[in-house]
C-alpha cells in the first residue's frame, strides 16, 4: 500500500481501519492482540518515512507486526492468521518480500540491523535499518551484546522502542515532549556538536559536574543507551502520528544510530484491553473471544499440562521451604504466577533472561535449595551453555520445567519444542523424563524435587493426551508397562505415551505398551528383556528425530549387541515444522493416530 | 592461610611472593599469566577483608584466580597446575571448599552471585557474595540480565570490577582518585540520601538538569551501573592494597549491591608482560617460557588447524569481496587476526558476545555476504538459540568455523570441545563436516564457501592427527575411501581420520579406512555399500558418543533396516572430561592408538 502522498488525516484514517482488521481477524483466529494494536501508528510512520522495498524492517519478536502485514499486500490473506498454510503470526519472508527476517524469539533485532547495516555499508547502498523493539525485549543480554557493537561501528541504524510501560522505568512527565521534540531538530544536533567542540579539554571540569549530577541521580532512560554511544530521542507520544514521522525524518538523517523512545498504550484503540496492569497481561495473546464482551470463547474443560504444573509446584512448596522457581518472563505461560503470588521472595520472574535464569537457579541449588527452573523448550535454547556449565558441570541439582514441548501449534516454526531432548542428552549429569498425564505429572515432580543432580522433565503445551496411566511412583532410570500385548510393543515418551494408547485403540492387535518415563538413563534391563519377547517396537515422541528418543534406544541396543529388533520411530523429521492449529500440522507430518496406526499396518505387514 | 592480622608491608611481601610462585609455575606449566599477575592485589584484598570460608567468592571466568587457589591451603599443589590429576587452571570445588563455584566461560559470575544472594537472604545468613571480574567479561549480554535483576532486588553484593583496559573506557584522570575514595565514604553515602530526599518532588527540574548534563556528554562508566540500580565506587587503584582494602570494608557495610571499579596493570611485577597493548595479548595465555628473555621454550614445527584455517580464510578474502569473518573477542585464538589486519571492514571482533556474533552473521549472510562465523566448539554453545531461529530457520549461509573441536587439553572441563555434533545434528537445514588434515581444511573451507545453507565444519585444538588424506574436492554428503582393506572399516570424522589411521598401523590386519567427511548428510549410498561387505565397523571421532556420530550412522542403518553391522563407536563417554596434557587425557579415557587397538582386536576375537 503506498500511503507516502497521505494526508495526517487519511493516516489517522487508516489506522483505524487497520485496528478494525486486526480485532475483526484475532477475535476469531487467536493472536496477539494487545502489541499490535499499540504498535499500529509506528509501524504507519515506518512505512511512511521509509521504503519497505529497499529498507530492513526489522521487527524484534514480530507479534506486534500485524499492521505491517496488512500494509504489505496480505489485507485479504490476513483472514487466515495463524491457520495452516495461513498467515504466520510472526514475519517470514517466504510469505514476503516485505517481511526482511523471521523472528519470533526476543531481542534479536538489534543485532540482525547491525549485520544488515554492515552489508550495506560494504555494498555502498543507500539503505537503513529500521528496528521495532518493545520495551520487554530490552532485557535480553544479547540486545545489550548489539548495541555496544553498533554503538562502536556507528553505522546507521534507526531503533524505535515501543515502550508500552512492560519494563522500562515510568515516563519522566510532561516537560519531555517538549524537550525530547527540541532535541530531535538539526538545530540541536549542531548545538550539542559545537558544544562538544568547546569543552574539549576540559576533562577535569566534565568529570566533577558529572559526578555533582551523578549524586542527584538525575537519571534517564537516554543515557544507558548514550553510554553505549547511541543517539537518544524521546520519549515521543507513539500514537501521534505527525509527531512519529517528524521524528522518523529526523533520525532517517542523523546518518548513525539512534534510539526513539516512543511511548504506547498496549491495547491501543480496544478499551477491554488497553492498559498494561493487573488483569490485561492476558491480552497480550489470545484465543478467539467476542469483541463486545471480551470473553474467552472456548473454554477447556480439561486441565492444561501448565495448570497441573503450578498448582503442584505451588503444593511443593507449601511442604517444603526449600522450593523454589525462576521463570523468564512468562509467570502465567508457566504458570508460576500463583507461586509467585503466595510465595513472592521464593519465586521470582527474572525478566527476558534465559541464560540469567539457569545460572542463578544453579547458585540456589548449591545453596541448598531445589530450583524449578520453568522455561518453554525453544526459549531453553537460549540457555543452553549456562545448563551445560553452570549447573550439568556443577552437578547442581535443579530441575527444568520444560514446558511447550512439542507442537506449539499456531505460533508455529520458531516455538516448535522440538530439539530439547536431542540437545541435552548427550550433557552429562542430566537425568530426563517425562509425564504423561495429570497423574504423572505430580509423580515427575515429586521425583524432581528429590533429585540430588540435574534434570529436566518435558510436557506439551495445553492438555495431555493420555487421561489414564500408571499412578506408580517415579524410580530413577524405571519404564512402565501400561498394557502386556502380543510381539508388538509401542513405547511412548511423555505425550507420545498418549499418543501410543490413541494408536493402539484404532489398531486390529494388542500391542504392548510401555511408559518409557526416562530417556536417560534408560531402562537397560526392561528394554533386554523386551527385546527377548518383543521383535517390532514402535518408539512416540512428540521430539526431533535426530538425536531424540529412538537414537537413545538404538544406541542402547547397539551397545548391547542386540541385533534383531526392527524399530520404527515416530518422532519429528529433519524439517522446521509450520505453524497451524495442532491437529492440522500433526496431520501434515503424518502423526495423527489414524495415520500412524495406517504406517504401523502397513511396516507390520512387511515384517511379520 | 590467615592473613587478616598482616600489616600491610607485609600484606605487599606476600603480593610479591604470589606473583613469583605463579611466574615461576607458570613459565614451567604454561597457564594463564597476565590477567592473574594482574589480579594479585585484589584477590589479597578480598581475603583480607571478606571470609573465604563463609563469603561465596566468585571469580568471572577464574583464570584469574591463581593468587587464591596459591592462598586456600595450594601453594605447594600448585606445582601441578593444568597437569593431568594436578590443580585446574579454574576455580573447581572438588579442588577445594574455598572454590564456591565452576568457572571456565566468562560473564557468569554475576548470575551466580545474584542466586547465591537471593539463598543467603532466604536462609537469614550473615554472608555476602564478592564477585571479581574483568572488564573483557562486561561485554557478554548474560552480565547485563543479572545486574538488571540484582539492581532490582538490592540484595547485598559487591563485585569488584577490574579494569585492566581490554575493554572499558579509558579512565577519566586523576581527580577520580579523590572524588571516588569520599564517594564511597559513609560521609558521602549519608549526603547522597539527604539530597534524593530533598529533590523528591522535583520531577521535571531534575529532568531539564539532565538534559542539559547530557548534552555535554559528561558520562562516565558509573552511569551504567547506577542506571541499572547498583551502587557505584571508583575508579581506584588495583595496586594499592590499602585503598583496595578500605574501599571493600565502606562496599561491604553498604548492605547492597555495589560495583568496584579498580584499575590494574595486566601482567603486574612481570615488565615483559606488562600493559595490554598490541604485542602483550600473547601473554593473556601462554606455554612454557624462558622467565629471563621471555621466549617460548616449545615451538611446533607443524602448523595448527587454526593457522591453516586463518590463513586460508585470507586468500579466500583476497579471492572474493563477499567473504567476510566475526569472532567473538578471540582473533588471535581463532586466527581470525591477519584477516582483520588486512580487511579490518569485513572481519570483525564483535567482544565476549557469542549470540550477537551468530545473528549478526545471519543478516550478512542474508545480504548477500558469506560469513565465517568463527568460534570455539564450546563456546559455541553460548549462541545456540541464536544460530537455530537466526541462521538455520531463515536458511542463511553461514559458516561456522568451530575451532577447538575435541580435547583441549590443560584448559579442561570447561572447554573440551565435546558436544557440538550432538547438539548441532538436529538442527534442520544444517550441513556438518569436518576436514582431517591440511589439505582437506583447505578443500573443506572452499566447499563451505560455496554453500548457498548454513554450515558448520569442526577442527581440533593445535595440530591435525592425519598427514596425508585425500585431495578430492569436498561434494556435498561424500565419504572418500582412504585405504582398501578386509571386512573391517575404520570410519574416521575429523580429527577422527587421523586416529583411525594411527590405529590401522597398529592393527595386525588392513582394515579399509574411511574418511566420512559429513555426519550430516551421510553418504548413504556409499554406508549401504559398506554394508554388504563390511560387517565390523570402528568409528572415531573427537565427541561425545550420545547423538555423535555413530548415532548418526545407527540412525541411518535403522531407517535402512540394515541390521547386521556390528558397530563401536570411540568417542567420548557421558561424563565431563577433565584437564590435562591431550595425551594424558586420551589415555584416561581410553582412546590413544595403543588402547584403541588393543579394544579392536579384543572386540574382533569376540565377533569373527
Amino acid at each position: 500500500m503506498d500511503i507516502k502522498h497521505y494526508t495526517s488525516q487519511e493516516l489517522e484514517g487508516l489506522s483505524e481501519r487497520i485496528r478494525d482488521r486486526i480485532l475483526n481477524v484475532v477475535s476469531k483466529n487467536g493472536g496477539h492482540l494487545s502489541s499490535t494494536l499499540g504498535a499500529t501508528d509506528l509501524i504507519i510512520g515506518m512505512h511512511y518515512v521509509f521504503d519497505v522495498k529497499k529498507d530492513p524492517f526489522i521487527f524484534d519478536v514480530s507479534h506486534q507486526s500485524y499492521a505491517h502485514k496488512l500494509l504489505t499486500e496480505r489485507w485479504d490473506e490476513f483472514e487466515t492468521l495463524r491457520q495452516f498454510n495461513g498467515i504466520s503470526g510472526y514475519t517470514k519472508p517466504k510469505e514476503s518480500p516485505c517481511d526482511y527476517y523471521i523472528s519470533g524469539h526476543s531481542s534479536t533485532s538489534i543485532s540482525i540491523a547491525t549485520g544488515a547495516a554492515k552489508a550495506i555499508e560494504l555494498k555502498g547502498e543507500d539503505r537503513i535499518p529500521v528496528v521495532l523493539i518493545g520495551d520487554g525485549s530490552m532485557s535480553a543480554g544479547m540486545v545489550y551484546e548489539a548495541l555496544n557493537e553498533l554503538g562502536d561501528i556507528k553505522l546507521p541504524v534507526v531503533i524505535i522502542l515501543n515502550d508500552n510501560e512492560m519494563s522500562i522505568s515510568k515516563p519522566i512527565g510532561a516537560i519531555s515532549k517538549i524537550l525530547s521534540q527540541s532535541m530531535a531538530s538539526p538545530f540541536y544536533q549542531k548545538f550539542k556538536k559545537l558544544i562538544d567542540k568547546t569543552l574539549t579539554g576540559m576533562e577535569s571540569a566534565k568529570y566533577l559536574a558529572k559526578r555533582f549530577e551523578e549524586s542527584f541521580k538525575l537519571i534517564t532512560p537516554g543515557v544507558i543507551f548514550e553510554e553505549m554511544g547511541v543517539e537518544y530521542i524521546g520519549p515521543i507520544n507513539g500514537h501521534n502520528i505527525t509527531e512519529i514521522i517528524q521524528t522518523l525524518q529526523i533520525a532517517k538523517e542523523l546518518k548513525k544510530p539512534v534510539i526513539i523512545h516512543a511511548q504506547t498504550i498496549k491495547g491501543k484503540g480496544y478499551k477491554i484491553a488497553e492498559g498494561a496492569g493487573v488483569g490485561k497481561e492476558h491480552w497480550h495473546g489470545v484465543g478467539a473471544f467476542d469483541l463486545k464482551s471480551g470473553e474467552n470463547l472456548k473454554k477447556s474443560s480439561q486441565k492444561s499440562a501448565t495448570t497441573i504444573f503450578g498448582e503442584t509446584l505451588l503444593e511443593l512448596a507449601r511442604e517444603d521451604e526449600k522450593v523454589v522457581g525462576i521463570t523468564a518472563a512468562m509467570p502465567s505461560g508457566t504458570g508460576l504466577d500463583i507461586a509467585m503470588k503466595e510465595f513472592p521472595n521464593r519465586f521470582w520472574d527474572v525478566a527476558i533472561a534465559e541464560q540469567h535464569a539457569i545460572t542463578s537457579s544453579g547458585a540456589l541449588a548449591k545453596e541448598g535449595f531445589k530450583p524449578f527452573c520453568a522455561l518453554y523448550s525453544t526459549f531453553l535454547q537460549r540457555g543452553y551453555d549456562q545448563l551445560i556449565h553452570d549447573v550439568a558441570l556443577m552437578d547442581a541439582p535443579v530441575a527444568f520445567a520444560i514446558d511447550r514441548a512439542g507442537i506449539v501449534g499456531e505460533d508455529g516454526e520458531t516455538h516448535q519444542g522440538a530439539f530439547d531432548i536431542s540437545y541435552l542428552r548427550a550433557i552429562p549429569n542430566m537425568t530426563l523424563f517425562a509425564p504423561c498425564n495429570e497423574t504423572t505429572m505430580k509423580l515427575a515432580m515429586l521425583f524432581a524435587k528429590e533429585m540430588q543432580t540435574p534434570c529436566a522433565f518435558r510436557y506439551p503445551r495445553g492438555t495431555f493426551m493420555a487421561q489414564d496411566c500408571s499412578s506408580l511412583p517415579f524410580v530413577l532410570g524405571k519404564s512402565v508397562v501400561l498394557q502386556d500385548g502380543n510381539d508388538v510393543a509401542f513405547i511412548g515418551y511423555g505425550n507420545g505415551v498418549g499418543r501410543a494408547m490413541e494408536v493402539a485403540k484404532l489398531s486390529d492387535f494388542i500391542p504392548t505398551i510401555v511408559d518409557l518415563r526416562f530417556v536417560k538413563p534408560l531402562d537397560g534391563e526392561f528394554l533386554t528383556n523386551l527385546s527377548k519377547t518383543h521383535k517390532n517396537w514402535f518408539v512416540f515422541s512428540d521430539s526431533a528425530k535426530i538425536g531424540g528418543v529412538g537414537s537413545a534406544i538404538l544406541e542402547f541396543l547397539n551397545v548391547s549387541r542386540i541385533n534383531d529388533i526392527n524399530l520404527v520411530t515416530f518422532e519429528y523429521d529433519d524439517t522446521f515444522i509450520t505453524h497451524g492449529a495442532t491437529n492440522d500440522v500433526e496431520y501434515s507430518l503424518g502423526l495423527t493416530p489414524p495415520q500412524l496406526s495406517q504406517k504401523i499396518k502397513k511396516t507390520l505387514e512387511g515384517n511379520i
